[in-house]
């Protein structure tokens, strides 16, 4: 039962989004910008980025929606449940491995993240802007699970679901007022 | 020393904003809806919102720059330290504080929000909006707090400099890319 009086029947973020337009706009953008747009990092490996982060705030809707928008990238599901359980050892570039673990530390406080976790992703290949937006995902993840979790929205529990978003997502991105996810 | 090689001279986020444009339009953009443009609470009690959360995550650059559009907006600096130290005997209204509950919960987590906090705001007056845009505007300070941190920006200690971030700040809002903070 969602905390204020949202629009009823829409999960998660969308409930948010329908009920202040205003801010759902810069938010949409933001997310397009940094998960959708083409970039060095592909939109698999960024939605993992987002997905992982998503896990570690404990956020049902966002690791779901953007777990299937990876998968649907990444041709697999088996890659997405391997990050969030143990990135380390997933079938994923050392490279990314390096990118989670800014990932993990933005997550808990960015002034966790450290020189030596910046050199150890820049000599595995990482640019400026990878890392720019790795942090920058990481920091706009913390923002999107506490919105999602701190109005209470709707979080269904039907796969089926999520994996049509995540399509619609991994092919439209998030500009569109049309679609559900952040 | 920042992680990566952001523009030389610019404080705090102003530096990323610098880094990477696309990403700050939308950035610049919500804070402005959430602190700046009219509505039920005014500007100076949503920037004590946005002062109080970057408090709890530590980000020196935010809640000095949004505590000095607060100071600016209130007339005083006196609230801004008490809210810091200590809201529950700030001179603020009851409904402030039971938002600043609220804003507090989502800053750790959003599902540790409850039907009890929201329930007391709205017996103090809180609308439906007051308490998204809270929600939001907690939820958002977890995000700009984590950026700046995560990538070391430069936060210089001078008081000086954020009075007059501060004075801008209350005066012209966030849209406008000639100033330096979220």
């Amino acid at each position: 039962m969602p905390h204020i009086d949202l629009p009823a029947g829409l999960p998660g973020i969308s409930a948010g989004f329908a009920f202040r337009p205003e801010t759902a706009k810069p938010m949409r953008e933001l997310a397009h910008v940094l998960l959708h747009e083409p970039n060095s990092l592909n939109p698999g490996e960024r939605e993992l980025i987002a997905t992982y982060v998503s896990s570690l705030n404990d956020c049902y809707f966002c690791q779901t929606s953007h777990g299937a928008a990876a998968a649907c990238h990444l041709g697999n599901s088996s890659t997405v449940k391997q990050v969030k359980a143990d990135f380390q050892h997933a079938d994923i570039s050392d490279k990314l491995k390096a990118l989670l673990v800014i990932a993990g530390k933005v997550q808990s406080d960015g002034k966790h993240v450290t020189k030596q976790d910046v050199d150890a992703a820049k000599e595995l290949g990482a640019t400026d802007m990878e890392i720019h937006d790795t942090v920058l995902i990481a920091a706009a993840f913390c923002m999107y699970n506490r919105y999602v979790d701190g109005l209470a929205t709707w979080q269904p529990r039907q796969e089926g679901m999520y994996e049509e978003m995540g399509k619609h997502l991994a092919s439209e991105g998030y500009r569109k007022s049309s679609m559900t996810a952040a």
